[in-house]
């Protein structure tokens, strides 16, 4: 039997929830604001976690490429919003490396603080900036596990040249947060992590 | 513009490579002779990094998904040999979690001790074992970044219900690194780590 290709499609609401291409995100809360835009449209459209996150272009600031939670739907644990978002950007500029030389460097917005898998995947990723809205602790009050991580992670990720902008938008975030949660929204953590 | 599916193709080599779907692995070191294998097929074909992986359904002692590092072809820093086997692996069983209730218990094989991206991707996966062939430091030794992880991974696993077993063949798979870096191929860490 054949393998299949793995394969990620993002919801079909997408398109038509962002502004269009061309539209320039001066500031990280603008960035951050079409994010949780997104993050809610994900929730009220039942395609997955309360989470969004987006790969932008530092020097157009403009939206490169955007991704939400899709595990659930995606039939895949890996699928975290910035996972998507970053594969997404890797794809459309067919480099593993958005840090390389030929490219404008890019910055990775995210709704939540990235779980301990997303951390590990920033460093390959070659992002020169990560900004976050929500902290780890506003996950996990919702019932989400964020996993291992080192105390010290902006630190670790600025040794390795990744800038790290916390709480912007911070109490906006959260709200989107605890909608999912009083809309009684599934908190997927695998079997025996419950 | 609408944006593409995010996706990951294996190798055309692979099919070939394996044995028949019904061949039983008896012992964890059966296990990880294929994906020793698959690893140094992977180098041969160039088709990416000198890591392979897979998850074996441990009630049928049969191979599940085979996966292999991806991340140069693939444009996708994401497509560790580990990611790739479960996402594979959760795309063919319908859901995000090996270890829901009506499937058999899962274990991922690997030729080498997962980074800190794969690391934290193991507690979200639902697989119930890790077994590991070469040890981080050979695969620094040759020049890959492995990421921070926590000293006592093995035991932040255990406390997931993930039990760990290292040095599984170690000689074997240590020799597979060796001969990537004597065969010249690319240590693709993204440029700013470098």
């Amino acid at each position: 039997m054949p393998y299949p290709n793995i394969v990620l499609r993002l919801p079909d609401w997408l398109e038509a929830a962002l502004p269009p291409a061309e539209r320039v995100y001066a500031s990280r809360e603008e960035r951050m604001g079409l994010v949780i835009d997104l993050a809610r449209h994900n929730i009220e459209h039942g395609s997955g976690g309360p989470f969004a996150a987006a790969v932008f272009d530092l020097d157009r600031r403009q939206l490169l490429a955007p991704g939400v939670n899709l595990v659930i739907d995606g039939h895949c644990s890996v699928a975290h919003a910035e996972l998507v978002a970053l594969m997404l950007a890797q794809q459309l500029r067919g480099s593993h490396d958005l840090g390389a030389p030929s490219l404008p460097p890019c910055e990775l917005v995210t709704t939540t603080e990235p779980c301990a898998m997303c951390l590990g995947a920033l460093p390959w990723s070659g992002i020169v900036s990560l900004v976050c809205g929500a902290r780890d602790e506003d996950a996990r009050k919702i019932g989400f596990d964020e996993g291992v991580k080192p105390a010290d992670w902006p630190t670790v990720l600025a040794r390795r040249g990744i800038r790290v902008y916390r709480d912007v938008c911070r109490p906006e975030a959260r709200q989107v947060l605890q909608e999912y949660r009083q809309g009684g929204g599934p908190i997927y953590n695998a079997t025996h992590n419950r």
